[in-house]
C-alpha cells in the first residue's frame, strides 16, 4: 500500500463521463453480501438500471425481506459466479467477509462499503490476503435506522462515494467499482485509507459522539425541561438515535483519529466553560465570542448546507388534530394531481393542531399552496 | 420572590379555556418595545386578533420596517397609556427597559420575552424596583435569523410559553399576560425563574455551545474532509449559524447552570475518549456502548421528535407504492377511530413497497394492528 495520496487527474473527467454501461460490464451479475440498509439500497439501485443482483445474508429473514422489497433475488448454489461482489456487512466482520469473497469468487472484483477503511485493509494485509481484486470504497450515505425496509434506490444520489486504491489496483477492477458508484448516482472521490478515516472521523464520527453525549444529558433531566425542547435540540440530537452496537464497531475501528478529535473538542469545551465561569477575567467575553464566531465560519464551510432535500419544495399545511384530517389532506392532494415526494408530520405537545410538511417538486409548489388554500386548508 | 415552584392547578384548564377576549381586556392597546423578530411577531399576531399595537425601538429604521411589515404603528407622544407593555429587546438591556416601562406606564402590566429570566429579575430586585406590575415570560420560539422581516404571526403557535410569577403577582396582571400567550397560540407553562433558566440551559443553551464548538472544529479542516459532510453534520451544526453577539449575552446571563452543564458534558466526553483510547481496558467497550445507548434514551424523551417519543406506541404498516394507498390507510385509521399522533413515511422511488410508521397511544396500539391486519394491511 502506498501511504501517500494517489494523484487522481482523471477523477473529474470520470465523474463527468457517461453512466449506465454497468449492466454490460458486469455481464448481468452483482452479488451483494449483507442485505441491510446499504446492501439493499445498492441492490435496489442496480436493479433499476437493469443489473441482475443476487443477495446473501447470514439472516434468512433479512435476505427474504430485502428480496421482497425488490433489492434482488436470493443467490442460489448453482448461480454463475458474479463479476462483482459488494460487501455490505457490519464493520466488525467486513475483513472476514472480504477474505472469504476473494477466495470464493477468484475472478470477481470485490469491494465493500464499510465506513472505516484502514483497519480492514491493515487486517487483510496482515493475514497475507492477495488484494489485487479488492477495491475498498465508502458511499457517504446512511439513515438513522438501518434494515432493508429503510433502503432507497436513491440513497447514494449526489453523495460522495470514496474509492480507495493503491498503485497496484488493476485499472479494470477500479473502473468497475467506479461504474457502480456512478451508476448509483454517487460523486466519485479518491482518498487513501488514512485520509478517508481522518475525514469521516471529523464529519461523521465526531458529530456522532457529540450528539450522543448531548442527548445522554437529557436522560436525568426534569420532564418540564424536556417539554421545552425545540428544533435546535431536535436537530443536534437527531443522530443520537443511531444504533450503539454499530457505532461501537465504527468508533473502535477508527479510534486514533476520533480520540484525537475528541480531545481537541474537549479542550475547546473546557476553554469555553472557563471563560463563561469567570467572565470578568481579561479577554473572557472575547474568547466566548470568538469561539461562537468560529462556529459560524465552520458551518459556512459545509457545502450544500440545506441538503439534497433541496430538490423539493416544502409546503407546510396546518392539520387539525382529529382522526381522518391527514387522510383528507392526502386524498385532496391526490385529487389535485399533486405528487407527494415526502411527508413529515409535526405535532407539538398540547397543541390542537399539527402541521404536515409536504415535499413536492418545486414547479408545482405554488399551485399546490393556492389550490389547498382555496379548499380551505391553512398553510404556513 | 418565592424560590419554590408555584403550584399551578389551573394551568391545564387555562390552556383549554377559550381565547380571544384579549382585545377587550387590553382596551385596544399593547405597546411593544423592541421591534425585532419576537417583538414584530407579537405585534403581527395581536393585530390579527383586533388588538391595537404600538411599537418602539431604539432604531428608527427597525421600527419603521416593523410598522411597514404590519406589526403595529409607531407610538406617538400623545397616545394614551397602554394596558400592557411587551419588552422584546436584547437580553443585555432588558432589565433597564423593564424598569423604564414600569416607571413610564405605572398602570400598565409589563412583561418581557427574554430567554433568561432570573438575572433580570434579580437585577430589578437589587435596584429596589417595585415589580408588582411585572410578569416575566418567555415564548420558546425563534428562527435562525432575526429581524422584523422574519416575523410571523404564527411564530408562537403550539410552542411552550413560560410565565414566571410569584405569590405577590396580582391575578389580573398574570391573566393578562397569559391571555397574550394564549391568543398568540402558545401553550402556557408556569415555572419559577430558576426552573426556567435551568430548563432552557439544558434544551437550548447547552446544545448551542456544543453545536458551535463542533462547527468550530471544521475551520482548520481539509477541504476534502468537509466535502464528505452529510446530513448528520449539517443537523448537528445548524444552530452554529446563530448570532454570536446575542449568544454572548444569553450565555452570560445564564452562566451558572450552563457552566455546570458544560462541565458535566465535558466529563462525559473525557470518559468516552478515555474508553476509546484504551479499548482493551476492562469495561471500556461497555462504557462506550452505555454512553451511546444513553443517547438513544435521551433523544427518545424529546416530545414531538419523529418516530422517537416514548409516550406513543409505533405501528409499522407496509404500503404498496401506488397512488392513493397512504390516503386509504389514513382514511381507514380514521374509520377505526384511531388517532394518529405522529407519522413517518418511508418510501424509495425504485421500491415496490414503502412503509408508514404510525405513532398511536399505547392503549390502542394492539387493536389498531389487529384491525388493520383484518382489513388486509401488512404490519411489521
Amino acid at each position: 500500500m502506498n501511504e501517500q495520496r494517489i494523484s487522481t487527474p482523471g477523477i473529474a473527467r470520470r465523474n463527468e463521463a457517461g453512466r449506465g454501461a454497468l449492466a454490460a460490464r458486469t455481464r448481468g451479475a452483482v452479488h451483494v453480501i449483507g442485505a441491510g440498509l446499504l446492501g439493499a439500497s445498492v441492490g435496489l439501485g442496480l436493479r433499476g438500471r437493469g443489473v441482475e443482483v443476487t443477495l446473501e445474508d447470514l439472516s434468512p429473514t433479512t435476505v427474504a425481506l430485502a428480496a421482497d422489497y425488490g433489492a434482488g433475488r436470493v443467490r442460489a448454489a448453482d448461480d454463475p459466479a458474479p463479476a462483482l461482489v459488494v460487501v455490505a456487512t457490519p464493520p466488525d466482520v467486513v475483513a472476514d467477509v472480504i477474505e472469504r469473497a476473494l477466495a470464493t469468487y477468484p475472478d470477481a472484483v470485490v469491494t465493500d462499503v464499510a465506513s472505516v477503511k484502514l483497519a480492514p485493509f491493515a487486517e487483510l494485509t496482515r493475514r497475507g490476503v492477495d488484494l489485487t481484486n479488492y477495491v475498498g470504497s465508502h458511499p457517504m450515505a446512511g439513515r438513522e435506522r438501518g434494515g432493508a425496509i429503510m433502503a432507497r434506490a436513491d440513497l447514494f444520489k449526489a453523495r460522495p462515494w470514496i474509492v480507495c486504491r493503491d498503485e497496484e489496483t488493476p485499472a479494470d477492477a477500479l473502473s468497475l467499482v467506479e461504474a457502480v458508484a456512478l451508476d448509483l448516482g454517487g460523486v466519485l472521490m479518491e482518498m487513501t485509507p488514512e485520509e478517508h478515516d481522518r475525514s469521516v472521523g471529523l464529519v461523521s464520527h465526531l458529530p456522532q459522539v457529540v450528539s450522543s453525549l448531548l442527548a445522554a444529558r437529557l436522560v436525568p433531566a426534569a420532564e418540564q425541561a424536556i417539554g421545552l425542547a425545540g428544533a435546535g435540540l431536535r436537530d443536534t440530537t437527531r443522530i443520537a438515535e443511531s444504533d450503539p452496537e454499530l457505532w461501537v464497531q465504527i468508533l473502535g475501528a477508527n479510534r486514533e483519529p476520533v480520540v484525537e478529535m475528541l480531545d481537541a473538542f474537549g479542550a475547546d469545551l473546557a476553554a469555553f466553560a472557563d471563560a463563561l465561569r469567570d467572565p470578568e477575567h481579561a479577554g473572557a467575553k472575547r474568547r466566548i465570542a470568538d469561539l461562537l464566531a468560529a462556529g459560524n465560519r465552520g458551518v459556512a464551510r459545509i457545502p450544500g448546507k440545506h441538503g439534497s432535500s433541496e430538490r423539493f419544495a416544502k409546503i407546510n399545511v396546518l392539520v387539525d388534530d382529529r382522526p381522518g384530517e391527514l387522510a383528507r389532506l392526502l386524498t385532496e392532494l391526490g385529487e389535485l394531481g399533486i405528487n407527494m415526494e415526502d411527508l413529515r408530520l409535526e405535532h407539538s405537545p398540547g397543541a390542537q393542531i399539527g402541521f404536515a410538511e409536504i415535499a413536492v417538486l418545486p414547479e408545482v409548489a405554488e399551485r399546490a399552496v393556492s389550490d389547498l388554500v382555496e379548499r380551505g386548508w391553512r398553510t404556513l
